[in-house]
């Protein structure tokens, strides 16, 4: 949920973070000491005012057994929000440590997003049983939230949002919610939704708008009622992509009756956003979505371990090309020796290109209109590069095993593979797109199976005709 | 600037966009024979009611020789803000070819940091035309933005908000904004700041606290007077990683002397955050982080060639390893077949680690604090991997080339490199980021050569030493 400043009681100077943003060592020792200690009353001196998100980098901070202890020493002083600012793992360790009970308490002061945060991931059995421990209303909207799947605008919206006729006037609008009890608002809101009798949304109006338009003007008549409203099935990826083209802060939700159903504020579509950010980049390295920092040795081992399988096969059918040509390289051993450079070259200049045409894939930048002048830029560039490449490496090669024709035999190959790495780096990634196979994941082995292939067959295929090997 | 849905007229539905969200073709073809045929007021009815991204989405979609020949078609119908959401190189081309009158007549009616925005990067004396061409007091406005660092808050912020003396009640600041001329406020704004008469910063109202408060309410009284602010010379990362942290929608920037000067929105910062997780994937696969798809054929061979210079270099030293064991080599063409497995292999599995080490210091999850038990967790992921990659290709060389022996070498070599490659793929990244580099943008190139290396020795050692190949 977005900021309340009154909220939180601690100066923005005295931060618990040291220079490099970790949080504090002499703050954290301090923290340890009266757990360890089970002083509950100071645990709840040093950490019950921290703003929720300080207080989540303090719970990752500590070692994973003082973690539940920190909870349950500071009791009903614990914001159970912090939770919702820390990785999946800990969450869960952490609410799986706690009883039924107890969690159903910090939940219910919770807004619904983060409620549905902490109980997503949880055990269906664990969740029922907190979800039974909550009143019949609370239990039966969270209930809601969660029906809804995975990544969508449901599980992200909040629903406790402010609504008026569109024949109230601004000033009526503004007395109404002055009376309104603090419980029934959220806890922070831009906009009041202009909703007919049947709940479905016919406009918006922003708070700023309201505070500027005079007191008896009608909302029908200040709203905006071409207000962009998100499905409430849509995908969060799709939802992230609405607010960050068109800079929204906040945007209505509502249900295939155009019934307005919830809110999704850009706090909750930031993280959201660097999700999708940090899936891609971990997908290029070979690193599972899901994979955290707190995740168990033979987790993280088993969940890493596909990838390179997946790269060692196509390690040994690179391979399996060498073994092609076993005779030439038995003859002349300089191919062996600079064989790896022709394939790692070209390997790289393929990595670059497949980079650029994921990222620009991710934010839609590459599509049908454009791909026909991207592909012929990338192939024109590993042409250039593959010219410069092949010269250097020739001169070098050629002088190192006192061999010009190696050199210039090496020289086609660099040039070769070059070209052929960039159009395996621009090309896979679409390719894989088109299938519905997302490229950051797939992309690299492909790729670099192209360049190993080409790269070995091209340099030892010269070679072996050129020096008449075979 | 935060949207305001009043000013866009076109319905959210009729979208400009087709299913996997590039401009509709049919949409293009009619905008481009409109420019074709020079006729400004079609081009206008088409293009003139757009939101401003989706204006910019037309400009980037069009070829570049027709960009410019819209915006002068559209004349003053033209939203300059558009140029916002495109990016650079499109933009300056496009600001270039406009006389500094017609710029300063658009730049005129953008809120100051979208100015900004649109000036930051162009040649000087380009800059200095436009500002001429502007009145004096926007002159020295955008001026007084435009002489803050690159990359700091000032660069982002807005410098038309809403302020209020503490002693007002909430009925006055309404009845005073009601009053107040539109052009005097800013487009959208989320809370009113308190100050002081010596405009320092004493705290700040959100609209919805002035909406809840009874209208006799004092602004002192329910103002939060802890509200974080930001320095006006700090560095944009900073400030992603406040609004990102405390889920900020907007914080007021103060001077050296707490003096209010502007104010920074989500939707600024959500660029920002964006272009940061872009930098990092495109430094982790080698690109620089001011490449644009519309960048030249020669330019963005010139960007990438330095990477690939590095990477040769290393290739260079990893095949030297190799010229080491020529002898070997000679004696057991296998030991060249099978090589590159253990050190691709090996490379893979470090660019994993690697991708977790850089992702981590980039989120701050990385610090002192957890150094000790991710650095142990690595190596462990390394060592068990390493075993299970061992066994694996330890029997299939053994079975390929009818050699056990080979088997049980290539087995070692593979535990020996992926636990180098581990503590490569750790460490490297950290000890980068102690000496200020970027750890994104350097650590491949190490990373490699150590497994490379370490690959092609462990391997080729252990067999010369038990083949007695020496």
């Amino acid at each position: 949920m977005a900021e309340l400043y009154h909220e939180e009681p601690n100066e923005a100077d005295d931060s618990i973070y040291d220079e490099d943003g970790g949080v504090r060592a002499d703050f954290l020792e301090e923290v340890k000491a009266a757990i360890e200690a089970n002083d509950g009353p100071r645990v709840t001196v040093l950490a019950g005012a921290l703003h929720e998100a300080d207080l989540g980098a303090l719970i990752v901070a500590l070692e994973p057994e003082e973690r539940l202890r920190l909870v349950r020493l500071m009791g009903t002083h614990f914001d159970f929000a912090a939770l919702t600012e820390i990785d999946d793992n800990i969450r869960d360790e952490i609410l799986e440590g706690l009883p039924a009970r107890e969690v159903a308490e910090g939940v219910r002061d919770l807004e619904n997003d983060d409620a549905v945060t902490l109980l997503e991931d949880l055990e269906p059995e664990e969740q029922a049983e907190i979800l039974d421990a909550l009143s019949p209303v609370d239990r039966a909207q969270l209930q809601r939230s969660l029906d809804y799947p995975d990544h969508s605008a449901g599980r992200l919206m909040q629903t406790t949002f402010v609504t008026a006729p569109p024949y109230w006037t601004a000033g009526q609008a503004i007395d109404v919610m002055r009376d309104t009890d603090e419980a029934d608002l959220p806890d922070s809101f831009y906009e009041v939704f202009i909703v007919d009798p049947g709940h479905r949304l016919l406009g918006t109006v922003f708070l700023d708008t309201l505070l500027r338009s005079k007191s008896r003007a009608l909302l029908e008549d200040i709203m905006s009622a071409d207000r962009r409203r998100v499905e409430v099935t849509e995908d969060r990826e799709e939802v992230a992509r609405l607010f960050q083209r068109y800079n929204l802060v906040s945007a209505p939700v509502v249900d295939e009756g155009d019934r307005l159903v919830g809110v999704i504020t850009i706090d909750d579509v930031v993280d959201v956003i660097q999700e999708e950010a940090d899936a891609n980049l971990k997908a290029l390295g070979g690193v599972s979505e899901s994979e955290e920092l707190s995740d168990t040795v033979f987790w993280t081992a088993k969940s890493r371990f596909v990838w390179l399988l997946v790269n060692l096969l196509t390690a040994f059918i690179a391979s399996s090309v060498l073994g092609l040509f076993e005779g030439s390289l038995q003859k002349m051993v300089a191919l062996a020796v600079l064989a790896p450079i022709v394939a790692s070259q070209g390997g790289n200049a393929a990595t670059q290109t497949m980079t650029v045409a994921v990222r620009a894939l991710a934010t839609r930048e590459l599509s049908r209109a454009n791909a026909a002048r991207i592909i012929l830029r990338e192939v024109l560039v590993g042409a250039v590069n593959g010219v410069g490449f092949g010269i250097l490496t020739g001169v070098i090669a050629g002088y190192w095993f006192g061999s010009p024709s190696l050199g210039v035999v090496i020289a086609l190959a660099m040039v070769t593979n070059l070209v052929a790495g960039a159009l395996g780096g621009i090309l896979i990634p679409q390719i894989l797109a088109k299938f519905h196979i997302d490229p950051a994941v797939a992309s690299g082995a492909f790729v670099t199976t192209v360049t190993d292939v080409v790269g070995f067959t091209a340099f030892l295929g010269f070679a072996t005709v050129w020096f008449r090997l075979g």
